[in-house]
């Protein structure tokens, strides 16, 4: 039984709660704190998540009375505790004490105190205050019965450019190359004459004026994921060393750039999302369930924690549109769908002043009579009759690559072909057909297990390592479907263009060589024919492409490239490779992938299901739970469950035909057939 | 008698010239200079406002020579002097001797040498020096015959982050909050763990990043405007001190955000303004008018200066206008029928050199056979047959609340439900209105007597203290009007959401509470039913709103809020209260004002007369002077004067219709009748 | 002979090849490279240019042999070396160990190591070592056979604020001025009390914070430019005094505002130019052929070096767009049209990583199969079928006025009329036309012999020294066609308003006097009625304008200024004048000036040829060389030329109708008729 085993029976199926900062008020309040999140069918809060400052006002003077009584509280009503270590807000005694704590930004001037997150994760002061207080927490708190999983800091985020930042980038970079010579050829610094003579002549690249080397760009980025890393592994060893069996973990964000979730995931227990759609935005359900499956993915399939999301508003934005009835039940619902065991907030009541004081809340400024304590509250019922779902996996037949590296290589430098690429909205690109079509897909690293796939998406991987190569041309060659878009393939994991033309690690893969990549003017538009007479735009860019064994799937029908190649398909091995080199209209685009998808012989379980009905499955050994879920405010639809089955939001059975108004979920579980029994999700 | 008493009658009724600055010519311009003063009608100018380093060019090392000359020149010739302290401008040579006296800048680089206002306002360093060439000027100039006013420094100003600055901040809130608990309670800092725990961790909120404490923010806002306004009363405190019966005052600024008028305006002996309307701005006449109200009420009603405008087009915009022929006068004569005693301009003479070389002056590079030369002289012409207008008042039965408080509220701080308001903006939709249908407004701060008022117009109020709601209360219990708009009375002066619900302040006064904010989308529109049947428009925002004791005035007639109420009308003790909850159409929101003004029992003293014919009264005890000015260029207008008067700018009599061509201007005098006399101005 | 004729002479006619970086590449390429520069007709390279730290990998510690094996590589392969002083990039250690040496940017923080150019100019560390390497460099190779001519640093840029800067700054301003008080006076410091009583109280003016005086930041400018100028003259002087007989230069960039050419050409053997037109501008090669003129003009029509320009797509940019097949050709036919006597490019081979990985090359990433190096290739063999072409001048009737001073009085100071000044887009909107009526031109200083000329095109001359105004007069006075436009001759060459009205300098001349300058706001339009009845439209600009001596050439036919003058005529001396006193449309102001062009008699050689269709004219005693480059894509022409001639292209004889396909070029020789070889071209 593992860690998080231990912690869903604790908490008896999903866990429901949220942030919960009780130093901001008087103790009368969390009495009737605790009423109100009985009422509403709070099992866990997060406790402490900023609480530094009040638990030692002074260097090395603790108090910990307040913490003391509110653990009791919490435990005496039957609320478990997601215990913080304060560390991502350091008091400000410390920035007084040490100023070089402070983080230097990117333009040389200090992150002033008086927000979160002002620490140089590479400084050594810091990393020993923030070990003393986890110490004196871990020491106090490990074995009290609320205690059932520690939350190690918060959002792991800041960038420094401090001194200390500059001696940990050597060190990182000391261990990583051995030697300066294997530095200068991976950063190609004969280049503009960069060459480095002495480790001490290496700095963090701080105050970017035009154009710094692409290479010394990427290695930044990925100390500085590194460097916060071992800000977590510290404090998670430290609780760790107190106590061995209950869960640890830190929240991770959305479609965060400054932290390579594949190389943290493996240090949690499970990994926990922070996620804030954007209400403002009708179609932000789509990139949401993109992350809810890479959370998902990123330990390999077992179910994550929604840790914080918003009961209405944020504040942070110029506009903050509120959540219309309805859509939080709807985008949590979305969440367990998608694999997580949780339900949670940030935060439970909403604070008066500060910063974040329109931030809404569980518990809003309106108080317990308002719109959304009571759609809270409903919640809260829904998750109990959900418990059942907790611990359940799910099972997809469709990978799509997702590789920070990737990620940086597009966008952290400058002096590409074109010097826009938005690897999210790409990616997204390549996800929406497959969820517009409810075809379930996990995302994988170019490090990943693909053995259990049947087609592989690979978005713009510009920059991708060996290992990662190898494994994309492994899988085509035993057999299966890759679908690959323009410029992949093109630069190795040090920024260097790969020898012998382009793109130099797929050439032999995709069948093709490509002469140069042909930015398109932001008017031009191509037309494009596929073999089987399909007409399509492509806009953006084009390459120069030379087939080589591939057979152009579609080819320009205008402009200079007419009658050449914007679509390969070429046979590898056993496998099937389609390279899109041009960018297609979405419908052109999603066509071609779902042509691939379905030659591919993965498993369509709705089809005819329209978009705005989303559609997903969790599953255990014996029974299957389809979520389905209206997010169309206007219209209503009807899904065909052959066979039927329970659902458990209703008690109710559930016909073949499931009606869904408009926003309404079903979630119906229904018994496995014996077939798919034996396909156990990885 | 006042000292602007006596100034008045020293200059025989409005004041006319400009800035004077001598030291950039030769002494033989200076003769010119006074031979074409006395052709336009000059009657004072503003001295010295730059001249520091031309009086002090060493330290300690005075040149009074050239001054000496000046002012006997000028006094020779029977101009008046408002002399200036040079301290706006501090010499080069104390931002070498002490580079501490420069004033850092938000971003944390200091604010280099070659511009003005070159100073931290807290430094001991600055404040000495500048008290010793005060010191000097007064010595030297207190008693000599040209002196007319103190004009101290100029147009108070910068916000400095310097070290000097935090310990100036850290003494002002020694003083406001006595303890640091108090203070921590006030700023809520137990909100992302920022307790202070010694008076020495706080600082200025320099180098913002993303988001700072909105109580800190809020209280630097203040402290900055107190530290200038402590500036102003040490100089004004030396000058006084050799002699106690001219005028003394500095000059302010347009819309500027940064410095509390309210709390300066009692330290001057008039409140005086500069002014640059842009006339590329076709409408730019109406938020002036606005300022002149502004600047009217300031003192209680008492005349103001109108210290500095351009005879024609400035220098400091992308874009630099010039004004049409007519527009310089038509701006003048403006300022003067709201209340002004003065027209005058910056500056006499255009520069040949410098920063502000192509804004114009009133002796332009063109010379004396200029355009503008000609169109200042008939000004100054003018400005004599207006003489008996100096001195007199103006009356107004409505009030519109604006304050500094509020402003810095909705626009200095992010985390508001949306961060895009725009205080001035808002305040201008609210006076256009009256302004359009000719209704005097006085300008009301939230201490303000509003016992003279009929009618209150509060234009969201978000920030406002327990004084101005008990005013406001107040004011409405005694059988006044109100018409506020929403997000009022949201937190209290400490920038804490005030507790119970929305909107905490005024929820009794509305009659109705308000569950949730909810920002409206860019593009969303809704349509709203008044009861009467009228149909509008509504955007922006809208409020999840719960009548209790009010009832709706008008109601959203689709959307989520179908059916509920957009504009509340209440019952509050004796007086009526009209709370609009959404951002109306202007034609609507126009309507539903004047529809409140009217049944208040407002005056409504110009009927029918078109927009563009602004006209406005100033009284004395036995006459009043109705200023009419039509500011189309290419509409003529008539306005109906039942009984008549007499046009002093033509000194004929007007009969009941006084014919407006366009751009032209009447001032008519007529008697007062009985009834009028008896309602004094307040 | 010059050093530039023995250079022609060894090259054997035109320069072709381009930067070779030998020292990023391992020697087994080397071989390769320059197997392939023979097959593509390289005959030069330039070599070393960022080579710093590989010939000084620590201080004073050379490593010259890997360059001595490239150079004897290069030598026995008969391609001759332009060999670079790397001083561009000071190596790593240096800022290391004399962090002073790295600039400081205008925001106050130093430009960090991982770029180009990072040196403060003014530092006398930088000069030190940059006269040691240059030392280095010219004991050893002054005498190498492969050296044919110095290339001395690289794009000299950067504006440094450090503290060395202000010194450097200071001791200009003394050799300026002589003393203090003459400072002040051109500077009219006593606006604002700017006032400096010692010359240590005089800095750079960093940080711009709003607004610095005008004239401060003008001396600024040119103190830049001159600093920079000092630090390629020591190099220069270092290598000539090794050896006197080799051409020495730097290479220059496009309009490039920081450095004044006309000052720095003097200095050079030949003027070399870089550039690199956006291929994603379907106009770029007008701005092109502007440059080229000017470059052909810097050293008064002698031949100039295109040292640098892209083989296909650069990578700076956010769009980087391919050079569409056959535009490279073009582009570089175009530039040996107008007067250059090279072809070269950067660079030869495309590098695998640093910051321009992706910018093209002679020999791209795709290696000799690609299209790039066939092109290249094609390119190479035409060079020497134009190697007669090499040495020979141009001659043009008109000139246009480019004045480095007159461009930062426009765009480099705040203050103006209106702030939008584009100098650049001003003079291209002048000599547009001329272009498009293959009209040669020479571009002109306020400081050049005028005499050749018929016509004169003044594009506004805003700022315009003495020695300028006289020029400008003088020619006209002595029979020229001035075309002037509007707010010219304004202020002096301190940037003081010039007295007795406007436009001070030319009031006699254009024979009128502006009142006000009449910047218009961005919607408004205005009609104009030409003298002959043409109708035009004016926007952007207009003046207050009075005649005097002048006509009005044409006059408004709406607005505040009906029947003012628009456009003026006036007769000066034997000369005619006209000014363009707004902003006409492009066809009314092209009509305009082509006009007075015809009128003035100046030769028409190509009329009827469609404007896109180039057509430029190079020649020697006995011949001429006429250029005919058809830039249009989807168009062919046809180009008379009586009598025929030979296609130096084609190699044969070319008939009097010369037919030009889309893209097409030819290069026509034909035999000076006995009149045209008495006009020697100056």
């Amino acid at each position: 039984m593992t860690r998080m085993d231990g912690f869903r029976d604790r908490v008896g199926g999903l866990a429901f709660g949220g942030d919960y900062n009780p130093e901001q008020w008087d103790p009368g309040v969390w009495r009737e704190d605790v009423r109100l999140m009985r009422r509403a069918g709070v099992n866990v809060v997060s406790l402490g998540v900023f609480a530094w400052a009040s638990l030692e006002p002074e260097p090395g003077r603790y108090e910990f009375g307040w913490m003391d009584e509110v653990m009791d509280l919490l435990h005496g009503n039957g609320i478990a505790v997601n215990l913080a270590t304060p560390t991502a807000a350091p008091p400000v005694w410390l920035t007084r004490l040490h100023p070089e704590v402070l983080p230097v930004m990117a333009d040389g001037e200090p992150f002033g105190f008086g927000n979160r997150l002002q620490y140089d994760p590479s400084s050594p002061v810091y990393r020993r205050y923030a070990a003393a207080i986890t110490t004196r927490l871990a020491e106090r708190y490990s074995f009290h019965p609320a205690l059932a999983m520690w939350h190690i800091s918060n959002e792991y985020g800041p960038t420094a450019y401090n001194e200390a930042s500059s001696a940990g980038f050597r060190r990182w970079l000391e261990r990583r190359y051995g030697d300066l010579g294997t530095l200068n050829e991976a950063w190609t610094t004969r280049f503009w004459g960069q060459v480095y003579t002495d480790w001490d002549q290496i700095e963090v690249p701080s105050i970017p004026r035009t154009w710094m080397n692409p290479s010394r760009i990427l290695d930044f980025k990925r100390f500085t994921s590194d460097a916060l890393l071992e800000c977590y592994l510290a404090e998670r060893d430290i609780v760790r060393s107190f106590r061995d069996d209950v869960p640890v973990l830190t929240n991770f964000m959305r479609f965060y750039r400054h932290a390579d979730y594949w190389r943290w995931a493996p240090e949690q227990d499970a990994v926990a999302l922070d996620i804030y759609p954007d209400p403002a935005d009708p179609a932000s359900h789509v990139p949401a369930a993109f992350q809810f499956d890479l959370f998902r993915s990123l330990k390999g399939g077992r179910p994550w924690m929604l840790m914080e999301q918003a009961a209405g508003a944020v504040s942070q934005w110029r506009l903050n549109v509120v959540k219309e009835p309805g859509r939080m039940r709807l985008g949590s619902l979305q969440a367990v769908a998608r694999g997580a065991d949780s339900i949670m907030f940030f935060q439970w009541r909403a604070s008066r002043g500060g910063q974040e004081r329109f931030h809404s809340a569980m518990l809003p400024h309106s108080g317990p009579g308002s719109r959304t304590f009571r759609e809270v509250t409903d919640l809260g019922r829904e998750a109990r009759l959900l418990s059942r779902v907790a611990g359940t996996t799910s099972r997809a037949e469709i990978a799509v690559l997702f590789d920070w590296n990737g990620w940086w290589g597009l966008e952290e430098v400058a002096g590409l072909p074109r010097n826009d690429f938005g690897y999210a909205e790409t990616v997204m690109r390549h996800y929406t057909p497959l969820w517009e079509h409810h075809l379930a897909a996990d995302i994988v690293s170019p490090h990943s297990d693909l053995a259990p796939y049947k087609v592989l998406v690979v978005p713009n991987a510009y920059l991708i390592d060996d290992q990662g190569v190898a494994a994309v041309t492994a899988f085509a060659r035993a057999g299966g479907t890759v679908v690959m878009s323009f410029f992949s393939g093109v630069v190795d994991e040090c920024n260097r263009v790969r020898p012998d033309g382009y793109p130099g690690a797929f050439r032999r893969l995709i069948g093709a060589r490509i002469d140069e990549y042909w930015p398109a003017r932001p008017d031009e538009r191509f037309a494009v024919r596929f073999a089987g007479g399909r007409a399509a735009t492509a806009s953006w860019w084009r390459e120069d492409i030379h087939l080589e064994t591939g057979t152009a799937l579609a080819t320009y029908a205008d402009g200079l490239l007419e009658g050449r190649a914007a679509v390969v398909a070429n046979t590898y091995g056993s496998g099937r490779v389609v390279y899109v080199a041009t960018l297609l209209d979405d419908a052109a685009f999603g066509a071609t992938l779902l042509d691939e998808v379905r030659a591919a012989g993965v498993d369509d379980r709705f089809p005819g299901v329209p978009a705005h009905v989303e559609c997903a499955v969790r599953q255990d050994e014996r029974h299957e739970y389809v979520f389905l879920l209206n997010h169309d405010a206007g219209r209503a639809a009807t899904v065909r469950l052959p066979g039927g089955g329970r659902n458990l939001l209703t008690g109710t059975p559930a016909g073949e035909d499931v009606e869904l108004p408009p926003l309404a979920a079903a979630v119906v579980q229904r018994a496995l057939d014996p077939a798919a029994r034996s396909r156990t999700p990885h």
